[in-house]
């Protein structure tokens, strides 16, 4: 990309001053590098004498998780920026705000969000978020909608899928998830503990039929623009707000993989508590709040989106007797399969979550991992025949006792 | 589009001696205007002295069946034309050859097929094909595999998907195929002796709830690159060649699609030899003759296309147990649900079909009407529980006895 160069800090500190109407002129600016590192850089810069600050993300040209050598297009940048603003249009406070957005450069300058913790760390601590749920509902029910053929013009849409055609972080997802942890792949981590769990799925063929269906939705089914990544490692929050981040992923897929995404994070959590919590009434209190999140989220979800259906779409054949019925139970199925997706890899595919990974006690980590197996594979091979969110919480339920 | 003019035929030739290596340098050439018209001019640009001859296609910038007042984006003869060029890869003997492609004048220069029929006419005047089948299962099963996610690299499927985004062209396919035709639209128009018929599929709730499925198939289910338009008056025949033209509804969507295209056209035909055959004996023999090309390319199209998968097939997770045989049944759903469609909306929508409207006994035309229409009506209701090409053989069956 001509004219692209990663940014230091001290550049990083001249463009935000380039940035019309926030800082102000001659005033000390304080910047530091805050990112992981895996795939962008980070810089939080400050103002200290007015309390402002801003984020500046910069894409870098390859993924870092694998050393250099896995190059990775600046176009998802420009993804990014264009998917925040348009969830920005539909849930404003649900997304941070973007300052600007610099093609050449690959950046895109945002709200600081230093504020909120990311909420992956917030369950680990063993917070509760009662508004969690309903945010993420509507975050869900917002972006879903207003960007499928129910809620938006269905030539405007078309155009929508062009601009979103995002192979590059795709295929990391359909290697990654759909994939690799089904076969013995150089890219899976297996814990050691669980080889005979994980030997288990690498030779289940009724499994590998309800992941192979699930891969072909997600390789062929642009149903909605997608966050596409939408684990508790893209989500900010704290005690009244909920902010949605890194949408890079974004991209026209089935609504349930986003779904699927946030009530998977909220089971690896669940399964995690094996060692988070102190006791068995708290550990069984803990879960019970994840299980009431998730029971909250779908219903809320649900809710929301056949009231905009009712009262904002945009298409008469939509409005057929018993299509939105069909169509809802469709959506449900395809969480329970990708929420299943989404948990399997985390136990023993490439990249996998702190929730578990992060537990010290051996023996608790194994009861975690082999439970986020079981649920896992559990919510695969039923997805086709769900029914209700229930189910999903069942099977949950069922693994831990 | 700056550059473009409609042709006249002078110039035509001038264009047409411009081409290198196709006619000698000051030699007559004879232009015709042959296009019915409707979207399009088709010029015929002959050499008698050596015999030659080409196709010049222009595509006009509005449709002229409902007057200058829709206009309709030149890209699609971009589109048609890269359709063209991909088909003609994987069967070159089955679409005609482009010689060139002139993007500022929306023009296509291609092989002249005068020495053919179109097809519609070819069943209309009561010839048979009997390789026909054979090629059109080619045709199909090589373009809808290797232009899918289990024949391409799925990556540059995607930017395949992003070329041929077609909202304009899709937007009537939308509207007069799985809209007007269940509505009490104006752009339909009913004849008056079936309008008991007609209004019975108005108000048919169960066939109502198929045909919303089945248009959100089609607006989101990226599989193949599809003709998008393949009726018998998209194909020019004689006994030994079969040729597709048209593509210029191409677009990624449900490999169903263009197979029903197929089918519908031939059931048409099917039930309007209440008119065309001279007597009982006859018509039983001519429709026996089109079943059993149905089921030939059905057949023929399902054993090629699976043996490409086993052979050709680009993706390790395709090859999952069972996978294959679920996605081939799925294809076939489809093809039972957008055959009925594409039947239904040539009763009543607005495009009709000569083999019907050109009867002249208007009780014989009025029975193929109603044939068509309970072909179709149960076909749609069917398509979700369909297991065998000779359950659609069976329906069609049914209808005339």
């Amino acid at each position: 990309m001509p004219g692209y160069h990663a940014l230091s800090e001290a550049q990083a500190i001249e463009y935000a001053r380039s940035i019309p109407d926030l800082f102000s002129k001659n005033s000390e600016l304080v910047c530091r590098e805050i990112g992981d590192g895996n795939l962008n850089l980070v810089f939080h810069i400050s103002e200290p004498a007015s309390g402002k600050s801003i984020i500046l993300k910069q894409a870098l040209p390859y993924a870092k998780v694998v050393g250099e050598s896995w190059p990775l297009t600046l176009d998802r940048a420009r993804i990014e920026s264009e998917a925040l603003i348009i969830q920005g249009k539909l849930c404003p406070d649900l997304v941070p705000h973007v300052y600007a957005y610099e093609p050449d450069l690959a950046l895109t300058v945002m709200q600081d969000l230093s504020d909120h913790v990311i909420m992956r760390k917030g369950l680990m601590d063993g917070n509760r978020y009662p508004l969690f749920a309903g945010h993420i509902a509507t975050f869900l029910a917002q972006t879903l909608f207003y960007t499928s053929d129910l809620g938006m013009n269905q030539q405007q849409k078309k155009e929508q899928v062009k601009r979103f055609i995002n192979p590059e972080l795709c295929k990391i997802t359909e290697d990654l998830i759909f994939d690799d942890p089904y076969t013995d792949s150089p890219n899976n981590n297996v814990p050691p503990a669980i080889r005979d769990a994980v030997e288990a799925v690498w030779k289940d063929q009724a499994l590998h039929l309800e992941v192979a269906i699930l891969r072909g939705k997600f390789l062929t089914h642009a149903q909605s623009l997608l966050h596409g990544d939408l684990h508790t490692g893209s989500i900010f929050i704290k005690a009244d707000s909920t902010k949605v981040i890194d949408p890079e992923f974004a991209y026209y897929g089935p609504m349930g993989f986003d779904i699927g995404a946030v009530l998977a994070n909220l089971l690896l959590n669940f399964a995690s508590q094996e060692g988070w919590s102190a006791d068995a009434d708290s550990r069984k209190s803990y879960r019970a709040y994840l299980t009431q999140t998730i029971r909250d989220i779908w219903t809320k979800f649900e809710a929301e989106f056949r009231s905009l259906w009712n009262e904002h779409g945009v298409d008469r054949v939509s409005k057929t007797a018993g299509y939105q019925d069909w169509y809802m139970k469709e959506v449900l199925r395809d969480t329970f399969g990708f929420t299943g997706s989404k948990m399997v890899r985390r136990v023993h595919g490439l990249a996998q979550v702190a929730d578990i990974n992060k537990l010290e006690d051996e023996a608790a980590k194994e009861r975690a991992q082999r439970i986020a197996l079981a649920i896992g594979t559990s919510l695969i091979k039923f997805n086709r025949q769900a029914d209700s969110i229930e189910q999903l919480i069942e099977i949950a339920d069922k693994a831990v006792h």
